[in-house]
């Protein structure tokens, strides 16, 4: 299989899962849950893949870690989408959760992936070790909770109102919480369950988030709704300081293209077996959306 | 210690154990993670302390138990309360999060406590044994999520704009997901926790939840909001069906004298070891907040 093939495969096999374990979830909560975890690029997902298969864990366990990541990123971003919050009606190009249903159904479908995600990691069917199952919770506890990805959710609001913009360094710092946290869990996870040390996977993630997030920062200023399948223009029209904002498109785009190069650099030890998660860093690089 | 001052005794450990865990949370998110646990009956709490005891388990992981279970608690409140979903200004006698913030931080605050909850169970600071810790995310998960209280909360939104008033017996599934399953949570780990056989005690719990919240629907007709700390006749304002709208107050307090009865019953095996259970089974018939 090539390379794209077995990437493709990857986001298949993982909708599948999703849609396996959301099957008991009725009602209009439950139809919100699957919405949510529709489409996507997957790249959480992807990644638990990838780095599990590297470090050698079994695929069907691989495949829950995945959809524990996606899980709680699809909370995350319909609880982000809210009125209260960014109030977006767009998202993958179809309407949010509180667009298509209403409020109380997008916070109510937002808190029941979370708690999805810890449920599908705590089951057996993860992986036969309970202390490595808790490790696995507690893991995605820390880069999720107040001290994680929520903490940089409440950075961005606060910056939103602050009266001098952030500079690079607190920028840095907020989007490594807001995104970089939930990176860099399925690459660690990967190597976790497959009994392998993680920091070699966990310097490619932190280098990979950030410039994730910088180039989410130049296809707010350089992409299209249409293909993104969100607005776009919208930290320009508030006057929110990005990595754009402060390094120029030149300035921001070569930043990106040094931490995916030096993403590349953290998978040498790996040689050619990391040449999915090398595809990947690639794509963060060239994606339009 | 009178069986009084032990319950007493349990409360205060809970906060202070909480306002240890909740220490570390910064900014709005976490003054409002620390409001949102404050006060209140610790009803659920004192149930993990009572039930571990019982068991045999330790006291310090009895009390991370019934710490996270006040943080699911809380954020099940939190979110309850915004605008979208009971639009409630007032909570234990104080403003609710997004009174005293507002609605994202009160988003955010609920979020965070529940991924605290199963980041504090899976610490093995609460049990030696991973696989132990695994249950106890897994069956808090099922508890508070999509097929349980999530579950529970969406039944109750959709019987708001039914055509018909739920009958006894949808109304007593649904209070057994929205709040019966969250009371006999601690009930079931704190025998997990003390390696002891959870049948009889999660009996007692299922007794207990019902009674509960017959006893909440029976003060939200008679009981004064200066003492309850919240609203009073939102339900019958509503026209919405109570077990004291099906019942009659004389017979849901009847009801619920018959479940506390059998609550007490279930408690037999144990004998005198069960005195603070049984207390806390005829508070929750004769509670007036």
């Amino acid at each position: 299989m090539s390379l794209g093939a077995t990437l493709a495969a990857g986001r298949t096999d993982i909708q599948t899962v999703l849609d396996d374990l959301l099957a008991p979830f009725d009602g209009a909560v439950g139809d919100a849950m699957r919405h949510a975890t529709q489409g996507g690029k997957r790249l959480r997902g992807v990644l638990a893949l990838e780095c599990a298969a590297l470090s050698g864990a079994p695929r069907d366990g691989a495949l829950r870690l995945a959809a524990a990541i996606e899980a709680v990123h699809a909370y995350s971003l319909i609880h982000d989408d809210l009125p209260c919050m960014d109030d977006d009606d767009l998202r993958r190009g179809r309407p949010t959760v509180h667009r298509q249903w209403d409020e109380a159904t997008a916070v109510l479908a937002g808190d029941a992936l979370q708690t999805a995600a810890f449920e599908w990691l705590a089951d057996p069917a993860t992986d036969p070790d309970g202390a490595l199952r808790a490790d696995l919770v507690l893991t995605l506890a820390r880069a999720a909770g107040a001290r994680g990805m929520v903490r940089g959710q409440a950075l961005d609001i606060a910056a939103e109102s602050a009266a001098t913009p952030l500079t690079l360094e607190r920028i840095t710092e907020l989007q490594r919480l807001k995104t970089g946290c939930l990176l860099e869990w399925p690459c660690r996870a990967g190597a976790m369950l497959g009994r392998a040390e993680p920091a070699p996977l966990v310097a490619y993630a932190g280098h990979l988030g950030l410039a994730f997030q910088i180039v989410d920062d130049l296809l707010d200023v350089e992409g299209s709704a249409a293909t993104l399948g969100k607005a776009v223009g919208k930290d320009a029209g508030a006057g929110k300081a990005t990595f754009v904002s402060i390094l120029g498109v030149a300035g921001a785009r070569a930043r990106a293209a040094d931490l995916i190069a030096a993403a590349r650099t953290a998978l040498s030890p790996f040689g050619g077996r990391a040449a999915g998660l090398d595809a990947l860093a690639c794509y963060v690089l060239d994606r339009d959306r």
